[in-house]
């Protein structure tokens, strides 16, 4: 990516705030939040707000916690917040369906993202496909990307290009990434692929905006953020700190940062319990490679079979341990346990 | 820096959690929260501890804030709680004096430290001169480095070391720098000195942890940190990430990560009224290069002038206003405020 002095490099940013903040508020915000949020960050010029449950379309149950609003609430209000920003979701297959990809564009989505596991693309060909007859933006990406190598990587967003994705890239699900990392991934995607390319971090390294940067010096042109880094464990990355740093490096972003802040103060009064901070299990979560989600999980097991947390974050990612396999939890706490008699 | 399989490169880990940290608890901590981090941190191995006012010795002041206990009471206390770890104290020439040096040497600090603006190193020689005399380990720091040059830094840096500094660097203290300012102005301190070079960050900009990096990367080799960020607004660089991070980079910090938790994990739990986290005030203050301690006076002002703290905040960073001159804030929301009936 070349500046010149009379267009500086564009980074699209993609606000997850209403969908990824959601794990922090246990699914729980109601529409007079979405809505309070979505017109701030209209107002701010944010090209793409994101919305739904935590999880994504359809991930709304029982098993990993019900939302207080349906799908079709959440899309119906943000979708009248807003004037300019485009209306995103998010979709992993298994939880979501193609009726659920249906019904978001028919309440107006205008992006829709496909996750799968980094090295599970191929679950993303059929929903591409039916995006694209749909007419509305395709985009896919790949969780707990720190699992697959730089080579991977660029292969399985190579395939997800070729079956319609408009813009892939990588989700550092963990907060595994350290700078260097992030740039060896986004440079092997962005040589493989010809669309733009996503990098989405979180910050259990305190890394999440200098990867962020890493990434688009390394040919990323979208970028996710959210407010106040609302996110679960140690956050997202910061969005108003990355639209800050990212001008004053000299690319433009086309928000305005006043309003932004706006924005980013009322995710933090009306939103969020508290702000993400990086805490002692957050930072062994990132360092371990541990998908964010298992932390209650883990400190849970740790607590019941007397076994460090920490010890039991380093075994869980040892064994390279995905979300749905929550079950291997238990028994590598069990493992852990000192025998009794021995 | 090179880096052998059999000699990792070893980076001095200086804590100044009981020092910085006091600005973000209005300089109250008790002897109790004094005792149990400084046993905390001594038994992770962290190798320097530094206590006193959040402005050094002889800071404790009815207009800057006084100190729930004295400097001796404060040093008494963490001297008694150390059994490895050094104790260090800080000190700003005009709010101390030689006879508070001498008393913190007396009462058993092994280190001290003495602070100047970045571009008034000769306030420095004196005291510089005199703990050499007394035998303890003398450093000396620049204070908001970001507004000299790289080499004006190395310039006063070469002085310092000149003076009897057996280390010298600088402190990012309004949180402004990006990783490639640090990598430039670290770069060039270490190839004007033969001491080895300190960085103190902020993370107003969700960058003391990569720039600490950088600051290694280019040559630095005593790199501060607090506690989970423990300091004034955005706060400092936050000691355990960067501990794990260095570590995970192949450096050596003979610090026992287990331990340092559970050191943060009081700070957190008995220290701090809140973990600092980047606020909109923090974040604009450190992209205008504002001294943290401004936030309030400016906030104060902009509410009583009816202009946005935003705007005086950018006002101030372009006068180039620095710690001691709090009645240029009044002066310039004044000069922001529009004129009435024009």
């Amino acid at each position: 990516m070349t500046h010149t002095p009379t267009a500086p490099a564009r980074v699209l940013i993609y606000d997850p705030t209403l969908r990824d903040g959601h794990h922090a508020a246990r699914h729980q915000l109601d529409a007079a939040q979405l809505r309070a949020y979505a017109a701030a960050a209209d107002a701010a010029g944010v090209p793409v707000v994101e919305v739904g449950h935590g999880n994504g379309l359809g991930a709304s149950s029982l098993q990993i916690g019900r939302a207080r609003l349906s799908d079709d609430e959440m899309l119906s209000t943000v979708r009248d917040a807003l004037t300019h920003s485009k209306m995103a979701v998010f979709m992993v297959p298994g939880w979501g369906t193609s009726d659920d990809l249906r019904n978001a564009v028919a309440r107006g989505a205008d992006v829709a993202r496909i996750g799968a596991h980094c090295t599970e693309a191929d679950i993303t060909e059929r929903h591409l496909g039916e995006l694209r007859e749909m007419g509305v933006e395709a985009q896919a990406v790949l969780l707990m990307s720190h699992m697959a190598s730089p080579a991977q990587l660029a292969e399985q967003c190579a395939l997800m290009a070729g079956w319609g994705a408009q813009a892939v890239g990588i989700m550092d699900s963990a907060g595994h990434y350290l700078p260097a990392d992030v740039t060896e991934r986004i440079s092997a995607i962005a040589a493989a692929v010809g669309v733009p390319v996503i990098f989405h971090g979180h910050n259990n390294l305190g890394m999440a905006v200098a990867n962020s940067v890493a990434a688009v010096a390394a040919g990323a042109t979208v970028i996710d953020g959210c407010a106040r880094g609302f996110g679960a464990g140690a956050g997202n990355t910061q969005l108003e700190v990355v639209v800050a740093v990212l001008e004053r490096l000299g690319y433009a972003t086309g928000i305005g940062l006043k309003a932004l802040l706006h924005a980013a103060d009322i995710a933090h009064e009306k939103l969020m319990p508290a702000p993400p901070i990086i805490d002692s299990v957050s930072l062994v979560s990132g360092l371990a490679g541990v998908f964010s989600g298992f932390k209650k999980p883990v400190l849970q097991a740790a607590e019941r079979e007397q076994v460090d947390p920490v010890d039991l974050f380093f075994a869980l990612g040892q064994r390279g341990v995905v979300a749905g396999q929550e079950d291997l939890i238990a028994e590598t706490a069990l493992r852990l346990k000192p025998q009794a008699g021995v």
